[in-house]
Order: C-alpha cells, then sequence, then structure tokens
C-alpha cells in the first residue's frame, strides 16, 4: 500500500469513529447530567457519562483496529503500544458548552507517527458537522456532503476575527495582559468557542486563536485539520503545540507571524 | 375572540413570520458577507445584508397584517402607529457570532401591549430550533416538534450556570466588577452566547445571564421566552428592562434576588 493511501485509509477510520461516537454524545446532551466534580478543590471540572462512554468506546475501536498503537485520551490517562503511532482522545471537548446546552463542543480523535500530527478529527454530531484534516486536504461533512475547506487570507492582526474559549485560560497576569494586547488590535474577539472556534478557522470565517494551557488531547487533533486548511498552529514560541501549551493558531503564515511577536514579547 | 384565543394568534404569528425569516438569514450565513461599517469612528459594528432583508421581511409582514401597530427595529429604527401595541426587531442578534460561523445567533421579534411584554420568538434557522414564549407557554419548536420547556429550578448563585455575550458589554468599572463579583460566585460562567443563551436559560441548562448595555430590540423578544418557562428578567435594579439598559434574567425568583444583590450594591 502507498503512503497516500495508508494516509486515506487511516483518515477514513478516525471519521468513521469520530462520527459513530456521535450517537453517545447525543444521548446525553441536553438530558439530565450526571456531573461529577474531579478536583478536590472544589473548581468547576464536569465529568459526565458522556465523556467516559465515548472514551470507552472509542479506545475499543482503536485498539481492535491498531493494537500497536498507543492511546491518551482526556479519562482514563495513556496506554502504552509498541509501534510508533499514538492516538489523542478528547470525548467531549468543551464540556461547559455541552452542560450549558450549547452546540459549541465537540469530540477530538487525532494520532501521531512519532512527531508527526498525521489525521484528526472534530465531530459535533448535535449539528451533524465533522471537520476532518490530514496530508488528504481539510473536509467538512455535514448534512449537504462533504466539501474541501479553507482558511481565509487574512494576514492583518487588525483585520482578524479573535476567538478564545475562556479568559480563565490564562493562569499569569503576564498571559492574560499578552491575550488582551492582541485582543485589543483584532477587529473583534469571541469566546466560548473551544474545539469549535477551530474548525470555523479551517472554514475561514475565524482568522486567529489564542488559547492558554491546553492539553495534548485538547489540540492534537485539530492540528492536522487547520494545516491541512493553509493555517498554522504552535505554541506561543512558534514550537510545536501538539503535547499541549498556550496555543496560537492562524489562518496564514503572515497572520501567525505577527500574532507571535505580540505573545513572545 | 377571547383574549386566550388573541394571545394564541398573535403568538402564532410571530412564530411564523420568525421561521419564514430563516431561509433569509441561511442564504447569508457562512458565505461571504458584505460587512459594513455603521459607526464612524471605525468600531467595528457589522451591518450584513442579511439584517437588512430580514428587517424588511419581517416589517412588511407585520405592516400588512396590524397597519396599526408601531415597529421598532434594528436598522431602520421605529415607524409609529396609532394602535397600543409594538413590535421590536433584531434581524440578527449575535452578529458576531455569525460572522464568525459560530450559530449562537438567531432572529428576535417581540410585542408589546404598552408595558405588558406579550410575545416573543427566537428563531435560530441554521439548528432550525425556535424558542417561543406567550401567555400561552414557553416552547421550542425544531425537528423533533414542538415541546414545552421550563426553566430550571437552581436557586443558589454558587449552583449557577452564568451566560454573557462579552466582557466588552460593561462600559464602566463599576459594571465590570460587579459582573466580576457574579462571575467568580457561579458554578461557571460561559461567554459568546448573544440571545441564544436566553433559549438556553429557558430550556433549563443555563441558569443565569447578567449583561450591560442592551437595546430594547436586543431584550424585548426574549422576556416572554423566559418569564413563559418560569424564571425573572429585570434590570439590575429589579425593574422592567424590555426598552433596554442592564439585564439580570434568572432561573428562579430566589436565584434573581441574589443577583440582583451583587449587582446592585
Amino acid at each position: 500500500m502507498s503512503r497516500e493511501e495508508e494516509i486515506q485509509l487511516l483518515t477514513d477510520f478516525v471519521t468513521d469513529i469520530a462520527r459513530d461516537s456521535g450517537e453517545i454524545a447525543l444521548k446525553y446532551f441536553r438530558s439530565d447530567l450526571k456531573v461529577e466534580n474531579k478536583q478536590s478543590d472544589g473548581k468547576f471540572d464536569p465529568v459526565t457519562l458522556a465523556d467516559t462512554e465515548i472514551e470507552a468506546f472509542l479506545r475499543d475501536k482503536i485498539s481492535a483496529k491498531y493494537p500497536g498503537h498507543s492511546i491518551v485520551g482526556e479519562e482514563e490517562g495513556e496506554t502504552r503500544g509498541s509501534e510508533p503511532f499514538k492516538w489523542f482522545i478528547d470525548p467531549i471537548d468543551g464540556t461547559r458548552g455541552f452542560v450549558a446546552g450549547s452546540p459549541m463542543w465537540g469530540t477530538l480523535v487525532g494520532v501521531m507517527e512519532n512527531d508527526l500530527c498525521v489525521a484528526g478529527v472534530m465531530n459535533q454530531p448535535f449539528l451533524n458537522e465533522t471537520f476532518v484534516g490530514s496530508e488528504t486536504g481539510a473536509f467538512l461533512i455535514n448534512n449537504q456532503g462533504k466539501k474541501q475547506i479553507k482558511c481565509s487570507e487574512t494576514e492583518k492582526i487588525s483585520d482578524a476575527v479573535l476567538c478564545c474559549t475562556h479568559l480563565s485560560m490564562f493562569h499569569t497576569g503576564k498571559a492574560l495582559d499578552r491575550f488582551v494586547r492582541i485582543a485589543e488590535s483584532c477587529r473583534f474577539s469571541r469566546f466560548g468557542t473551544d474545539c469549535y472556534g477551530y474548525g470555523m478557522l479551517a472554514h475561514g470565517f475565524v482568522d486567529l486563536i489564542v488559547e492558554s494551557s491546553l492539553k495534548s488531547f485538547d489540540i492534537m487533533a485539530l492540528i492536522p485539520i487547520v494545516e491541512a486548511a493553509g493555517g498554522v498552529v504552535s505554541n506561543w514560541q512558534g514550537d510545536s503545540v501538539a503535547m499541549g501549551g498556550d496555543v496560537v493558531a492562524a489562518a496564514t503564515p503572515a497572520l501567525h507571524e505577527q500574532a507571535l511577536k505580540f505573545l513572545s514579547a
């Protein structure tokens, strides 16, 4: 099998299992949720039945198909395999949006081969929207079918629509100051976006995302989607953010470069 | 015709025209938008073709059916009629969400009889969701049909899911301080919600909304929806906010009362 065929098969598999998991999410979305509290200090961090069931479903599918691959998930941590492939699962990214009844959440499934982000999917089953990215391209699958998507051509910070999930992401005054400076320079900012903002970035409606303190499973799956759509994703120093950290994702290399100046200053 | 029948007919009419306007919104959502700039000082305030067309469509429908009613709309200002009924239209509430490709926007149509908020509708055509409120009850119409909705029973600020569109709403340091104090006391806060947050409040997933500087057409149509679902909507002093101002909307009277203490202190 050629490398291209392998990537295509892998991308299709990620897409299929992410979409299939949507049924579980919808069973719990806007129903009475059993919200547990993961943290002992009383800060809010919901674990829903949806989270647990979706991750178990995806782990089963992946390990049945690729028994030698490693898997990292939000709920169950890391399972190590012998091959250089590692999967990253966030069963419900945007749990707070999910709890609030908003559709701004998604299921993230991504796979890396060594340091390379090979394929990633963000599935939003309430909207029946699936964002897919790999070397085969960036696509949106929805009720109208499957279409290629691409980032906007926005190059100037002052023209950029900026997204960010919540200001509470910025754990230091310095990080918050940097965010505020770039936000004030943008066309406008929009909060409460979680993974969905990255879908809109790949689709050309959002130009820039600046976030902080993300985990690997919050961001890895989104990188191939944005990159295949022509965008650039890195940490605030310009290095890979696949393993988590402070994220800057931009529609164009020029916009990314300007954003880095704000964020590393 | 009895008062009840009159209200039912009026509510059905508001629902029908709001839903019919959805086609116009969808023609422009996630397409290339002609964004004009209403303000001469260069601040971002988008006017889309959708805004203009939807308001014209709704004004035509209302004035054909009720030629003696007054109409207030975001785009065209006020048209005065001879009867004590006044309509309030926000063709796209949440324009920034609309521009960013997010579904967190809606079309608002409400009607008052003197000081009474008689009926209101929030239509979200991308989700095919319509939130309706009047003396006949609070309802959500979607792909599954029409069902009655109600606010949560949350009574404590510490249990409340709080929504707000954007911190930039708070134009004074004092208003912002008050918001931050209540936000820090809630279970969690979520931004970027616009009118959709009020739908989620009426549906029982959001418990509290605190916003500032809203216009009459941003809030009037939402009041009957929240009230018919059992919630309470007022300004920060506890008075009617139908004509705009600083809004606090709560799932229960007890929660509303506690929120007022934070906001008027």
